[in-house]
């Protein structure tokens, strides 16, 4: 679809969702992208039943009930929030203004941009071979959305972590086989579930293919046909297999905000900013909360608070080029 | 008293309270100063009943709610408060440490100093005589907090506003008598009350001195004697009356503060800053909230939090000098 907003808020964590309330009590019309299904950033995704002691005028807030409490904040005033939806290319037009493209073939044409991204998008390491993209979605997978694309597949589950412990657990009973590749053999899961792990590795429809590793993948047009392994000592395996769940953790990633042309640094994932004013290399695009980077840069949630409301005050002059601002009291309501 | 601890915070409004919890948080020893009777500062002194709506994670807050959310938050660290108490001078010891002495001869000793003074103390403006200060807290008064000391006194109440009108119709009783001096023949107050002025100035108990100004103090040794009036016109009378209530408003100041050596702007009562630290002219002297200024600065309390969480972080060299900083995260309870 096509989207016209004032501002473009990249992200909907406590930050990002407190941009919107801040932008809609200035008048301006936001649109909200961010890569997870729910609002909320990290403090939904991570630890929603964790309390957070340092937001002023909280003792003590489940970060949980912080989210919903910045959500009700921030519908006051009407947004639309793309969800499950990363930014891709940025065009910036003529007159300065705007035109983003997203994951979701979505087109969003702004006058300036908010880019409250956090730690950046969580993304899946991916197994380092050239070709392992034309097999993704189709035949090798990062996620179990649905179970069910399994059923009846040659299975290989990569990985030795809870995830890799706890699908094939769950897998076990649809699949036709699956062989776990593990390159050591200590899995960092629940004590149980390795025991029931290893209790089904005693049949035929489950094999621990340990000390391996992947060294390739063998396919044609999207379909896996052959994994190949190799252990540490360079001794090599190859399974025959027609599916694989890939699970070597998340890496935090500004995607595609690292091809836009900031300062960013992308082993923090953050993006260097104007002290001040919060507005990055990009004229007219500015960065907030943790992805923003600047000396004596502290990483608190309620920093982000401040520097969302600076930078969207910042951005009045683009939004409104032609409306002198008049400082709008705390206590004003618009 | 003789008071000692790592931080002093000048400034007991919402700022103030949240800097009392950020440093506690960080295991810091703090005692605070107000020039007011209640912690909150503005908030409670002249809006409590308005409704916030820019504080992050609450739709609206009554104005003496935050205060009270904030009191709780900063309660969990212990502090010592010192109200209605102003700062009056800065001494720096040889090791860079502080002794701050106050107007109620206390005497403060401290590693580094937050000064979150908001819009300076509430002075009251007092008349412009040189030797008004030898009369005043003796026969000259600017606020009354105890009626009795009027006890049959020839008092003269100065000023046209609510309180002149108030306090002439509350110590009409115990006073001798009252001349009310005001420059034209119209009070801002409720004109029930201004009625009832009038009714009691029939009387030989009260006089109103219209239009009048003052123009000059005669006593000794602090005992008022005399009241030169002169009006508009220059047309000068003299009245006999041994106490006087000044009633000329509340002006915003920085007192004592100015004297300092920061870089200020007394119009705007504010304080120079560098603007990522907020580290004031004086090293180990912070200001933050509406006294500190710097380009960009946008005066809202939650800006103020969110300096106010800086500069304490920014005070920890000074206040732990040999133990390293470990980031503490917000989920993190000490």
């Amino acid at each position: 679809m096509n989207y016209k907003a004032d501002l473009l808020i990249i992200g909907a964590g406590p930050v990002g969702l407190f941009s919107v309330y801040q932008a809609g009590f200035l008048g301006m019309k936001t649109i909200v992208v961010d890569a997870l299904k729910d609002v909320g950033g990290q403090l939904s995704a991570l630890y929603p039943h964790k309390f957070i002691y340092d937001i002023p005028a909280f003792k003590e807030v489940l970060a949980k009930d912080l989210v919903s409490n910045l959500q009700e904040q921030a519908n006051q005033f009407p947004t639309t929030y793309l969800m499950e939806c990363l930014v891709n290319t940025l065009h910036i037009n003529e007159d300065k203004t705007f035109q983003v493209t997203t994951s979701t073939q979505d087109v969003i044409n702004c006058k300036a941009i908010i880019i409250a991204a956090g730690a950046g998008a969580f993304v899946p390491n991916r197994p380092p071979f050239a070709n392992v993209t034309e097999f993704e979605n189709k035949s090798i997978h990062y996620f179990v959305k649905d179970p069910q694309i399994f059923k009846g597949k040659e299975l290989v589950i990569a990985g030795g972590g809870d995830s890799a412990v706890d699908w094939a657990l769950a897998l076990y009973d649809i699949t036709e086989k699956i062989y776990v590749v593990h390159r050591r053999d200590h899995f960092r899961a629940a004590p149980s579930n390795v025991a029931k792990l290893k209790e089904l590795a005693k049949t035929k429809k489950l094999e621990l293919v340990i000390p391996y590793m992947l060294d390739g993948l063998e396919g044609e047009k999207g379909q896996l046909a052959k994994v190949l392994l190799k252990t540490l000592d360079g001794e090599k395996k190859v399974i025959k297999a027609n599916s694989m769940l890939a699970l070597f953790g998340l890496a935090r990633s500004l995607g595609s905000l690292e091809q836009w042309g900031f300062n960013v640094n992308k082993l923090h994932a953050s993006i260097d900013v104007n002290p001040v004013s919060y507005e990055t290399k990009i004229p007219r695009i500015f960065a907030v909360g943790d992805v923003a980077q600047y000396d004596h840069k502290l990483k608190l949630i309620l920093v982000g608070f401040s520097e969302a409301a600076v930078a969207i005050h910042s951005s009045w002059k683009y939004v409104f080029p032609d409306k002198p601002f008049h400082f709008v009291h705390s206590t004003t309501k618009n």
